[in-house]
């Protein structure tokens, strides 16, 4: 039970995401936070670090320094996580990459599918892990979806719907808050606001449980607030690889909403249904049959949600656990790869590059197939050609 | 409180929404069934009228024996219901609104643009009730989300999002029934299945609650069955003539799902939630406050809210006292009009001829959409051009 | 499809109860309303009557008259509604009984176990229908309860858990409202007050599902509003005579709760959650498996359920309907027995004067074992001693 | 940020309660394992303590052995964890407070009322924390329900009901398992089963929330499944210091309930609901006006509830977290000490071996009043004789 030595860039004092992936990497004791480059400020991410107990010369003044540091030492990092602004995400990674470490990117992974089909190819050369945070797959009743799916339960699934939409971007007099305008704003957001921002999880989502990509779109985006470049709601129409329909919609003028991340899948043999919000019971329809809860803990379930399943049944486990159950996958297969065993299977679902690629390429083809009419547009990135 | 004269056109012994309507008329003891052309058979039409306490000399063997008969009497009916086969329903109509009758018309109103076009034209004209059965939009809290929206509680309305998505055309094997098969024949069904069967229900819904129109859309159809030609799932977002963004998704494959008719509104004060399985509760989130949620029955709602209630609450009250309200409005509006004074303006909220009219052309709106590639759309009705 | 004769006693204008028999009544055009006695005002009794549209000479100035009058007629009416003040319930029912009427007497039938008893054995007697308005018992999804109790669904019942718990005389500043106070004085409203008006309909709900009865039970009462002298509070725990545990709570100061009766069925083979608020879904678990929603409508359900249901799966039905299942079964009844036959099995199960008999000796018995600090006190009306 | 030093006894290989404890410890990385007695087996403890890399001395063969060994050294543990079986809590306690280590002790802290009261005298006297782990205190909304009583928001609070009703031990089956056996067998368990062991969290719940104790109490036990001693179903009345009146039932045969812990409090001016399995959501009825739901981590929720959040609104925390809050305000408590400063008062909540004695107390009073008919009986722990 040797602890994984665990690096993190990005994630200093005051941010949001760097205490949960401390959480989600401490919970389960399986990565100490060895190494780290936590700040734009050299001096403060030092003195952060310092804090956090990591030693002196593992407290990192920047990025580029951890990368040389750590790739001189024996005892490198086993995993770096990249948690910086979206926009840096792919150099930092390509560069860790570059050097034969193992790398758990925050989402999104790069701003240009370009981009992304670089890091893709770069995953496959290196050997190394590129995981995406997508942390929403971590819930067990989500991979309970995606294990129902493959093993045949729902037949041929037809049609997913998915929605990501929340109401906290819905006052137009908080419209000018620094904190919200830069989503809204081409040169800080790119070439999307809520469908990159949340949209993306819902897409996501739908292809990590139907284990199949969307192909074509058509997309329509809409300002709901004046002023707004961007757009703050969003409907997608998709095909994907296996046949399936898609539906989805996100939105951030959707008050009373407060996360509104959820799913629904419907094949041929049943429909299921589930929410981010209440995570831990599902809803499955075996068809002309009458509606069953399947609960998180229960028995009977696959090894992939038993695996992500800490606390006995009827007591809630929330996002911080499947936040976690990334983490502890990613140890799982860094530490199978030590010993020269195969994996668990049930610890290799965490999303990797490929998804990162293909959600990117959908949200370009989205902006595309939005400023052309809901015209319907191929999602075809580079690789796919 | 004498009771309002009502006839029935069709609506025979083993129909579904004979009794439906039978319920409604009766309820409040508003109407007495008068007279009736029940069957296309015309001798079990006559007989079960006669079963139904109709007379024998107002018990008609077809709609045209109805009309002439009930046409040369003093004491004609002062409501004639037309729940016959859709493809009908426009020149009954049209017949009775020619010779002066008010009518409640089953939905769809007309099978294209241009008859309910003409059915509209004659309305006025006329100056009689051409009314058409959206009997959802008699629930109270449905009637109270309309309220809330014309006196200004969400500010203007930015976005509605509607459902009517079910499960009960999801089984392949079924497929072939014929119950369910006419249904995706364009022979028999028209230019569409789901969409005008239950999607238009949806739209009726945004446009009831909002108070404005559709001007445009962009829709994709699937055929989620093999060998079907109209669509069993659809999905089409729109604009709308207040400015709205809509968002709809409508489904026959849903499985799981019961009826699954249900409307998000947001505005620029607040949102709205309500669902038609669960129609006592309506959910209310004030912009940046937590959400309320207002009981059918309680103190404090809108005279349109109060006046469709019936029982106090912590009752349920269902579909069929929903079907009700439609019946109650149009007997009050037809009383006050003999009365020679005006109706109760919470009476006053029934479905059109002009609301048969435009559902109309938005579902050939989106059958053309969907045809060209979700291409968008101008919903026109020949009266708007 | 003759109507049968309808007569109502009490239920005047401006009456809750009037205006819901008169829709249960009348919903399914089974009663025609023949005769009445409306008003402790003759004048107005009889005025009213007319604007219902019933003849003159049945338009009643009281009860006296109207028994007198009815008990002359060849052509007399089928049954006769009791819908007067509590306290006259009794000498109301008993002598229409003694005349050979059917009598449907609304709750409680009786002030005392003693008038109760009589009225048990007075409709023995006579062979007449006295039933009781359990009106809660005529929900589709109550009476799927007790079918698959009865046909051995859940095995041996263990355990009940039934509640009516509402917050609608919580407010202290409003306690002196006459609408509210008489409630909770002994002097008008008996022995007990939420106990007799809302525990009465949890505990009859137990035994009406589980078709066992109270033997004995602990009660103990609490007035959480200074100077009521009844109790607004009660909890009840009791054993029935199949060997059942039974948990009641009422109340009527549960702020936040808007009708709080529901009931959780426990058995060897499984359990059973129904809430009269959402009545539309009933929650079932067989031992060691998931939950199933069963739906009001759906397939599968017992022919108690079918023939309480109305309209199609999916589309809510409430209270109204639950109330004119109850006179539904009464007309099948009746008229089975004009008829020479056996009535539909499915509709024999409106609660009678034993039940009525039955909830006031467990009413008596809860005030005596609450005056007594719980003291456990058997539940023997006279007829079982 | 130095770690405090922590010490566990019990909660070796393969129990459920250990790796709770350490996830709960050791998520705000505030704590680190230091010392451990892990199992019963002196050996294969010591063994799992390397592994979870305790030092080899402070990795225990014995509770005995550690206290003597942590209470010779400097760098002592600063809190010790009791998660040994039930019957040996109060041995261990008692020990390690004497030698002024501060304890987290698991529920029940003591077999008896005598040595419930032994604690409490002793740490009071030592002036160390002896905590008690009902862990469900530490959820945000249950502390925001404390708050919102103690702050005023409700009024006096009148009414408390509390239900802790799961359906586990339902299979007459698996009564023989002997995983399930002993909870029922007084040899093992002690006075009472599920009373003790669920019904004691309801119960604290209802006095943690109201800021009350429950002094006197009427209990029903039954035992629904044949040939069991102790109760598995238990409904208890009682009253509080404040002179609320409380309503608990809980059960182990309630089958479909998954956990089954709730409450709801019911005050002059107000009524709130919340459910252990649905954490994130509290339901708040202010007096004649509308239910709010109050989300985790929103805006406006009190200084106990915001210390308690980690994630943001609409994103679950489950139980871990709750447990995780436990240990975080030990260590504010502890750390503050040391620092010699006042700790955070939202951070002084933790239950402590008075709220142990008190429920033990309470325990014993209804297993009492059950033997007695369901006698009234006084909740008098020796101190507050």
């Amino acid at each position: 039970m040797t602890k994984l030595k665990w690096g993190m860039i990005g994630g200093g004092e005051g941010s949001q995401i760097g205490p949960a992936h401390r959480l989600g990497a401490g919970l389960d004791g399986l990565f100490e936070l060895t190494a780290g480059a936590l700040d734009a400020d050299a001096k403060k991410g030092r003195a952060y670090a310092r804090r956090l107990e990591i030693a002196p010369d593992r407290a990192y003044g920047d990025w580029r320094e951890m990368l040389a540091g750590e790739s001189a030492r024996e005892d490198r990092i086993d995993l770096v996580t990249v948690a910086t602004p979206n926009s840096t995400h792919f150099e930092i990674t390509r560069a860790f990459l570059e050097q034969g470490f193992d790398v758990l990117c925050e989402k999104p992974m790069t701003m240009t599918v370009e981009e992304g089909e670089e890091i893709v190819a770069l995953a496959e050369k290196s050997g190394r892990i590129c995981a995406v945070n997508y942390g929403y797959s971590g819930y067990p009743l989500v991979r309970h979806m995606r294990a129902m799916v493959a093993r045949g339960d729902l037949g041929q699934v037809r049609l997913v719907k998915a929605e990501f939409a929340h109401g906290f971007h819905a006052d137009a007099a908080d419209a000018d808050n620094p904190r919200v305008r830069w989503r809204y704003d081409p040169a800080q957001a790119g070439v999307s606001a809520v469908m990159a921002d949340c949209g993306i999880h819902a897409l996501h989502m739908a292809c990590f449980v139907t284990g199949q990509e969307v192909t074509s779109l058509s997309a329509d985006f809409a300002s709901c607030i004046e002023r707004r470049t961007l757009e703050d709601d969003g409907m997608v129409s998709f095909r994907m690889t296996g046949g399936a329909v898609g539906r989805l919609w996100t939105s951030a003028v959707a008050v009373g909403r407060m996360h509104g991340l959820n799913i629904q899948v419907f094949g041929e043999k049943g429909g299921l249904r589930w929410a981010q919000e209440w995570p831990n019971q599902l809803y499955w329809t075996p068809l002309n049959e009458t509606t069953r809860t399947l609960e998180r803990g229960g028995p009977g379930l696959s090894p992939e949600a038993d695996r992500a399943s800490r606390v006995t049944i009827g007591h809630a486990e929330g996002m911080p656990l499947a936040f976690a159950n990334i983490y502890a996958d990613l140890a799982e297969v860094i530490t199978a790869r030590k010993e020269g065993r195969a994996p668990d299977p049930a610890a290799t679902h965490t999303p990797r590059a490929i998804d990162g690629l293909n959600s990117m390429a959908a949200v370009y083809a989205a902006v595309e197939s939005a400023g052309n009419g809901s015209r319907w547009t191929e999602v075809r990135p580079p690789s796919r050609r």
